[in-house]
């Protein structure tokens, strides 16, 4: 690129019709002049080659990637991480915004994928770090976007629990037990509590517990409980198989007595999950295999946060995502801002419950109360339900007696006095 | 877990019946004795709670994921790389063999992600740095799966190209042209000696370019190439979409003319892939979008070549990856791991073509072709084509030039003197 050609690729924010764009955060590392780097990268992201040779024309102003921020952090003499490039410091580390023209490939999530996470932005020259931060979308955009069916409200409503944080419950042992004894615990953790008894994320529908007999067993015990504890309860199934299969699992699980359905949104695939939500007549929930294997490191990637929009354009009711605690190794920071991501405002798209997970039980559920700031959460443990000293209808109780005492503001260590099932909880996870 | 549990998730390779095992070798680092580490990280993966609370049972033999190989590299007191972990060093490097029994989730695609790099394998404590390096499959695993449908004889067969690379050409402007002027261009790589004219990976069915007219001209175009030349050609058009229009747009495509289809796996997923190759009539080239966001960091992610295998797996016959050459920030050794997971033993699955592309001309054909090591590769040339001052003709013809003074033994420069076309791609990309 010549130096007579970046302009074609910088724009004044106020002379686009920002309907037209998508809004690209991203972090980058480059080697000279930051607004060459910007323009290349421009570039590979949208018309890589703007004009026929011999041929007077410009496809930029309507189809190039245009920068309309860049903000130099510094300047450093090593990547932040050792890559194979030949390129030698220093390094100019960078946040630029770039306006992205969406009608370069309409509202599809893999074209959407591609074109902000393709191969412009990871091999444009000159820029071997990269991390994609954030995305906006304008009003036109999203509105090609059917969302969350249910959503938080659609959930509550579903379970007719109004004034807490939904209570979640990982079935354990999650891989090897058949569907009798699993139906069992489900029924015990619902009996003690839990809002919804959930599948694990790696049980799939296999010959030694087939999601036929498993819904058909669970859905039993969910009505069981139902009519014995006088409350709405929710067997959530995981149907993640082949894509051509999710709708007949769907099938399957619903008409067994399923009420919500969890997929993994990554290894599926973001587009499988929107096709499922134009299908699906139960909540579906969106668990994080294989995100962090590009949102851990804080420069290169793509922010967890995207990845939490993204589920949640493609129709997640709930977004399961990695949570608070040493255990999870994710900055606050960053749950907080997928948190947010389930919730903020976007377009007419509805919000998503955000359900912060990993190693719970009874005395991190105010923890995670206090860091999200809102009843509108979900609590997900699994062995601190499953492998309590008391079984499930102690672990559920446990998480039941903690959330009265956090909203009567009373300390756990007190409550737990005259309570059984959490003073077990305490002694056995704290 | 104690130390009397450790033993459960380690066995001796011999003493498995491997027919029920994947191999997977894993990089990681970590804190703390490995042995435990890499107890947790099998139980993680696989039965993660392997009895229930007063049942006396043990899920492991059966269905625990089981260390076979545990090698310590070294010790170093940080971190490969700066995370949010409260972990202090020292840590260990290691690299290990897991038999992961597939019978705990099966032949499928989304779950087999799930179990080697979702929530087990990123979220062991201890193991804030973890890479997926390799996957090995037994046959009757593999014996599910179909593989690609034509594989390298089979796109050879339909191009009746036996002894030379396979010639794609990436039509330019990606962005931005109108069928017309795009099937002229096509026409016009046909004519100079392309086998394989193709869209550029991110060139939707949008407003203004429809694949119902693109590929309509292009079909066209591509018959009266074949008609005027006495060769066979191919048009290969670019379907990646929502999963729930991709068959609809292969029967679009081919019964308009198109003789190959591309999608880019990992953002459309590769299950849909795999869906889309047991319908479909032509062969199908994947693309590489976004997995550079995983698989760049040498020591964090997965490899590439995992992807190559899964995506081979899924039914792809050709397989574009990052090259050779500075531009694609890609270590030689793994690009030609790459190279080798297209064409590898994967039982009775067909080989896919290896394309490894990044800002190739003719000028580049000898390198790759030395480095591949065979001629059973695609030549991927963008702009090496269509930007070729003489145009794409001229273009495409420097590129055959180029493999004729290959193929003799000929040095390029000498051979260009008597060939305008190739001469004229020296002076311009150089």
């Amino acid at each position: 690129m010549q130096q007579k050609d970046i302009e074609g690729f910088f724009a004044d924010s106020h002379a686009l019709d920002l309907e037209d764009y998508l809004l690209l955060d991203y972090y980058f590392e480059c080697q000279g002049d930051p607004r060459l780097a910007a323009a290349h990268f421009c570039s590979e992201q949208s018309t890589a080659q703007w004009q026929r040779i011999g041929v007077e024309e410009d496809f930029r102003p309507r189809f190039g990637a245009k920068v309309i921020d860049l903000q130099v952090l510094g300047q450093q003499q090593h990547l932040s991480y050792a890559l194979h490039t030949p390129l030698a410091g220093p390094f100019q580390s960078c946040q630029v915004k770039i306006a992205h023209p969406h009608a370069n490939f309409g509202p599809k999530l893999p074209n959407l994928l591609s074109a902000v996470c393709g191969e412009g932005v990871f091999f444009t020259p000159g820029i071997p770090v990269v991390k994609l931060l954030d995305i906006q979308f304008p009003e036109t955009y999203l509105a090609a976007f059917e969302g969350p069916k249910f959503g938080i409200q659609g959930l509550r409503e579903r379970l007719d629990v109004y004034d807490r944080p939904i209570f979640f419950g990982v079935i354990k042992p999650n891989i090897g037990l058949g569907p009798e004894p699993f139906a069992q615990a489900g029924y015990a953790g619902w009996l003690g509590g839990l809002d919804i008894a959930k599948d694990d994320e790696m049980l799939a529908d296999v010959s030694w517990s087939t999601l036929e007999e498993r819904s058909r067993l669970l859905g039993q015990a969910r009505r069981q409980a139902e009519a014995k504890t006088g409350r709405r309860k929710i067997y959530l199934a995981y149907i993640t198989d082949e894509v051509d299969r999710l709708l007949e699992l769907h099938d399957i699980a619903v008409a067994n007595g399923a009420n919500a359905l969890m997929v993994n949104a990554m290894t599926t695939g973001l587009s499988a999950v929107r096709w499922l939500r134009k299908h699906t007549r139960v909540p579906l929930v969106g668990h994080f295999p294989m995100i962090a294997a590009f949102s851990r490191l804080p420069h290169y990637g793509l922010h967890a946060q995207v990845m939490t929009t993204l589920q949640r354009l493609a129709g997640l009711d709930v977004i399961i995502m990695p949570g608070f605690g040493q255990r999870m190794m994710t900055p606050e920071t960053e749950v907080l801002d997928c948190v947010t991501a389930c919730t903020r405002a976007l377009g007419a798209i509805k919000p998503s419950l955000p359900a912060p997970g990993g190693s719970d039980w009874a005395g991190t559920l105010g923890d995670v109360y206090a860091k999200v700031g809102s009843i509108d959460f979900g609590f997900v443990p699994g062995r601190g339900v499953f492998s309590h000293p008391l079984g499930p209808a102690g672990g559920a109780a446990s998480i039941c007696q903690a959330w009265e005492a956090i909203a009567q503001g009373i300390p756990l260590a007190e409550y737990a006095q005259t309570r059984l099932e959490l003073r077990r909880a305490i002694e056995a996870f704290a």
